[in-house]
């Protein structure tokens, strides 16, 4: 004893996996490991194939999942020099709903060659759109039922979840539905690799397949409802055990252990999801304080004793984040992605000239032009509906406005009111929380962005009127992975009893963070009247030209 | 007799002056020639000083005009080698509201070394936007007076017009408004150094300055209410008599004989605006018929026979366009330079690259590409409020707006809603004319957008559902003039005796025109629906966002 001890996250993404040893004691990262998936996002062909996709399907290959442990890992040991048996837990988390078929042995359907080259034997990944009309179906029968449960997810089932493409493998593929011993969370699949055990977690239990901590799944006359040959999904296609985030899954199996250089039985944490393993990550671990995972996308992260029904929430689960509290999940369908479209496609050509010239990047040089300009100086009003509305809305067939436009409008403006008007999005989402009874006293920020540009965090506070910490670890999910590694393992050993206390040991915030300016505050209160009035004339059925134009153009 | 004869048209623009001539016979274009002002638009500082203009000036120097005459007439001469004695008549036209002080023999106070360091001794050019607050009290006086005559201004005037120039003078440089013998329009003031009369001419009379045919100008009254020194402005700075267009002013005097090589006495018309006499130079005689005068900006021109009060339109002048007609114009105050606005700040390098490669000019390959999406398919609806609106809302603190922005939206996407956005702004004023019994059959079109842009003149065709005939010359505005000039010589000397007449025999179309596509207009029917709920939204007062965001960005 009195050695160092370490715990490894493993935080598997859409392009690629990464894994993270931290230092139990401190939190200190000490080697990370980035694995690039070999197939990627397959979105055109099977892999090694011409078998074509229909538009709006993602899958993954789960040879990658596996690919991600027998590369990082062993590179994290040998990087940092640690002795495996140092090592004292593992955790990891997913993007979700990430899900696929497999056989009894555990085996994907889609690495057996009598399914492989049937699409819906591969990894369905969170992307994949393509279920939108049983997402529908699940949504007007619960509707019609009058279901209680469609109230914890802002009224709305989304195709990306788990019984929407369930669904579409039963509408579509009866035979590997039938073939599927199970259904399952890839974040429960790895689980399950990694230690032989099948312990479905109860964030994604919760958030994507309508599983309650007090009342369990939905009822079986609901799914006979969907489809008669639905009916028992849960006994038949995922069991009925869900356990709690934290829970220790299993040990390492002896194979794992071989592949990996971990010894075995190393304790192995239940499986999680990326943006809500960053809540504790970013030291966060009780009600008031809202995480902002800030990428392509915002997701809103929070925690509450109560349980409120807020409009327009994506998820609120009782023990989807941190144990004993609710989860409530928020989120913008397109924030990061916004600017890079704005970059990509209206951006001129002299702006990458002086950029060049001046040796810093587009985004840089467009953050340091649009930082000279006042609150209210462009005249630009903007709703940051590009990719939709997630929240509060729950409408992805909104569709942006830029409003303003003069001859002398300049790209650093236009630039300036993206950024404010993704700001007015998180701001509509947290008066919302606030109006239905949930305090946010203070915002964290994690991601990408939040250390990419500073111009975009100070907006953010100025909007919001609240300070800004940020997670000092620009790999929120993996560290966070890596603190439920150590509950995982427990205090005896070495690691601690609950995420709570390892929050409280490992999790570090940046020094610096973003206070709101009080005037900025002001001048944008009264711009944000305005973005709220033009939210509710297009948002909520006033005028419908958005779906409209959507409609004509699918067309 | 037998020889052949000739007319020339000068056409003073904004940078430049551009002169035609033209064979009487059958409108045969027989040479040009153009002269670029040498102090162009005077927006910064007076002309070799450091005397510093203040925001929203725009000045000329009168001597460019006098350089125009020196150079362009011999040039013309000698390119076509067309003996003088053959030039039967001059015709000019101007921009206008374009004006100037002048003392008692005509001089401009602005070439007078006791006034010329005074900015206000200078020409005041059209686009001069510094008079706003003379044109507020312009409009509320007139508004509390009750008086008729704003009914036929579209219920605004203008702070680009006459009395608003003048005011500030007053205002501003009470010393040079009593300095000044005259205020005039430069129109006029080029006819009297070509002709030593004074001959006022009823377009910009009647456009820029508030005469009516069959009442004269407003009463002293109003003038007083404006400002007591104001009262005898008509009396003390313009005189009562206008002529009508296409009267012969005079003959060229000696001076002007040797200065050009015309010979004396050549029959000079009355002055007139370059929208305006492009009417005739497009063959339109009649009602029915409207012309696009389209550029920059677009004047929609058009004569009827009886009164209507239009909303909206930006003036109605008995005598104004054609003799025995009232004339009607209207106008959207951003066009092609929306187009150049978005290409300057909004068009990504790899578009520039592509139009490299394939050797066009980016205007042509956004064309190109624009023309490959269908009635829709873009998914974007626009407001091409990027000016303001002239008509029919006549308001200047508009803004521009783009709806139904995507993660996958092109440029050329955008190019084109803009495109529709101008069309739809066209179409509202067509429909508001048609509303108010003025009946608009047929559209022409000319300047310089008609013959650059295909796409966008078969787009105002199916939007409007109207065929759209082009004036044959390029230079329509001196063409007209010749036209005039051929009117001022009358058939006695070879020439015309009514304008109508010189139309039929000189004026042309191009052989191509655009016809509507009778399903695209259908589609385009349906969009402008919406499109006209958001013009009555914004415009309207419904939600006066736009204006709130512009004072708040001029603050």
């Amino acid at each position: 004893m009195g050695q160092t001890k370490y715990a490894m996250g493993i935080d598997f993404g859409t392009e690629s996996g990464r894994a993270l040893l931290v230092r139990v004691g401190d939190g200190e990262e000490v080697a990370s490991s980035v694995y690039e998936y070999k197939d990627g996002v397959i979105d055109e062909f099977l892999p090694g194939t011409h078998i074509k996709l229909e538009a709006d399907w993602a899958l993954q290959n789960p040879a990658d999942y596996m690919e991600t442990l027998k590369r990082t890992i062993p590179e994290l040991l040998e990087k940092s020099g640690v002795n495996p048996q140092d090592v004292i837990g593992i955790g990891i988390d997913f993007t979700s709903c990430t899900m696929m078929p497999i056989d009894k042995e555990g085996t994907p359907l889609c690495l057996i060659d009598k399914y492989k080259n049937n699409p819906h034997s591969w990894v369905k990944l969170w992307k994949h759109h393509a279920a939108q009309p049983e997402a529908d179906r699940i949504n007007q029968v619960a509707s019609e039922r009058k279901e209680k449960f469609l109230a914890r997810y802002g009224g709305k089932y989304s195709s990306e979840w788990f019984y929407s493409k369930a669904l579409q493998i039963l509408d579509e593929a009866p035979q590997i539905y039938e073939a599927a011993d199970k259904l399952i969370e890839a974040a429960d699949w790895i689980v399950l690799q990694l230690t032989g055990k099948e312990r479905r977690n109860s964030c994604t239990a919760g958030y994507k397949a309508l599983w309650d901590h007090d009342t369990g799944f939905p009822s079986q006359d609901y799914f006979r409802a969907l489809d008669p040959r639905f009916e028992k999904v849960v006994d038949e296609k995922m069991p009925r055990n869900i356990y709690l985030l934290g829970t220790r899954a299993g040990g390492l199996t002896q194979e794992m252990a071989r592949l990996t250089g971990l010894r075995e039985r190393t304790p192995v944490a239940v499986g999680n999801v990326d943006a809500h393993v960053s809540v504790p990550a970013a030291t966060i671990t009780q009600p008031g304080k809202m995480l902002m995972v800030m990428g392509t996308s915002i997701c809103h992260m929070m925690v509450d004793k109560e349980l409120h029904l807020i409009p327009g929430a994506c998820g609120i689960v009782k023990e989807g984040i941190l144990p004993g509290y609710y989860g409530y999940e928020a989120g913008q369908s397109g924030v990061g992605d916004i600017f890079a479209w704005f970059v990509e496609n209206c951006v001129p050509s002299k702006y990458f000239e002086e950029a060049n010239k001046k040796g810093v990047n587009i985004h840089h040089l467009l953050e340091e032009k649009a930082s000279l300009l006042k609150v209210g100086e462009s005249g630009l009003l903007a709703l940051d509906w590009w990719n939709g509305n997630r929240s509060v809305l729950v409408d992805a067939d909104l569709s942006g406005l830029l409003l303003g436009c003069t001859l002398e409008t300049k790209p650093e403006e236009i630039y300036r009111a993206l950024i404010e008007a993704t700001a007015f999005g998180t701001y509509k989402i947290i008066n919302t929380f606030q109006e239905n009874e949930v305090k946010i006293e203070e915002l964290y920020a994690c991601g990408g962005l939040p250390e990419r540009n500073k111009l975009l965090m100070q907006i953010y506070a100025d909007v919001t009127g609240r300070t800004i910490k940020v997670a000092a670890s620009s790999q929120a999910p993996a560290f966070g992975s890596a603190m439920f590694g150590t509950v995982a393992a427990r205090r005896e050993n070495g690691g601690y009893d609950s995420i709570m206390e390892a929050a409280k040991n490992m999790a570090h915030l940046r020094r610096e963070c973003f206070v709101p300016d009080g005037e900025n505050h002001r001048g944008y209160e009264r711009i944000y009247r305005e973005y709220e009035r033009l939210h509710d004339y297009f948002g909520r059925g006033e005028n419908n030209v958005m779906k409209w134009l959507k409609k004509l153009r699918n067309k």
